[in-house]
């Protein structure tokens, strides 16, 4: 009986909290994988090759634009950085919910390519605890800091476009909300008749 | 700040565990209710009025059929179950989830009536366990026996009616996944943006 994953795509302006809930989340919750994306920027001390990013060349990159080998990719001020198709489509091939941490115009190419995503925003409890996170350790200048406000406010207006809003209110409610989500899409019909045909079968006969 | 609760069908063949997981569930997760059915049927030696079912007698159960006070009804051998509109809507409003104990037939009714409603359908971890938990404790003879496997099957039949599709295994494990899509259920877009729209125009002005 073959049960395929499901795509996920979590967006967040930044100082939302998004990658923390997630890196939380998969520690509590069984099957479900953050996609590790390519990129051509500078791999950072403590970063690992492979597991924090795959670091590639510029060409390298460029000719995996031309094969069509991302399902999205972005190019971020001086940086690229996009997501293997053959990576994702292989995780989801074995049952694994695969999570992309992607902006929103990310998640609009995915939800053409993968109509059976299922998406989730998350926003910041306020628009203080937001600005507060914006400023980092105070050693940024202000120009920095309302550079961050103004994409943080971008990024936060394309949030209805999203199946769901999650809240990083409470840090370990969220985290909770946040599995429930996946817990609970693994129980949709569609989902589960694929993966208990053989019960079903028996039960009905 | 309104937000108006999610009204919930629950339906299962009998011996599939249904009322012992909702009760579970229910103990653990805020903001849940199980709608108390109106009901013809004697009372037996520890069940509350009001709290079990609403006891009542037939001409008034049939003055509330007339009134249109029911949701849904439904005639069991040779008693009468419904489920009190008002009762419904009241804690609806309050912004309390209800579930509805009902068999696909009520499950039907509700859906014209409440477009909004999801549903959730209970299976039994296999053919064996249901058989097992139907000869209940041994006393009774094999025709009622054979009586109860039919009807669990005829209710099984419509299975793929529901929103979800639960498998009552693992005891703990189906009342999380059970507690889940109504936490998941929260965190959809519609909701969220209905419930937060204080912190959404503060987030976004």
């Amino acid at each position: 009986m073959t049960n395929s994953g499901t795509l996920y795509i979590v967006s967040a302006p930044s100082g939302a909290g998004k990658t923390s809930l997630l890196k939380a989340m998969i520690t509590d919750t069984d099957g479900v994988r953050i996609s590790v994306s390519h990129t051509t920027r500078q791999q950072r001390a403590g970063e690992v090759d492979g597991q924090d990013y795959h670091f590639v060349a510029v060409a390298e990159f460029q000719q995996m634009i031309s094969d069509g080998a991302f399902l999205e990719y972005a190019q971020v001020f001086d940086n690229y950085y996009g997501t293997s198709r053959q990576s994702v489509q292989q995780q989801l091939d074995e049952g694994i919910d695969v999570i992309l941490e992607i902006d929103w115009q990310g998640a609009r190419q995915i939800r053409q390519l993968m109509p059976k995503a299922r998406s989730i925003f998350i926003l910041p409890p306020s628009r203080e605890a937001l600005a507060e996170r914006l400023q980092g350790r105070g050693q940024d200048d202000q120009s920095v800091i309302e550079r961050r406000m103004a994409a943080a406010k971008e990024e936060m207006s394309h949030f209805n476009e999203y199946d769901y809003l999650l809240i990083n209110d409470d840090f370990d409610v969220a985290k909770q909300e946040l599995a429930a989500i996946f817990i609970a899409e693994r129980q949709m019909m569609a989902s589960q008749t694929q993966r208990h045909e053989q019960l079903i079968n028996n039960l009905l006969a």
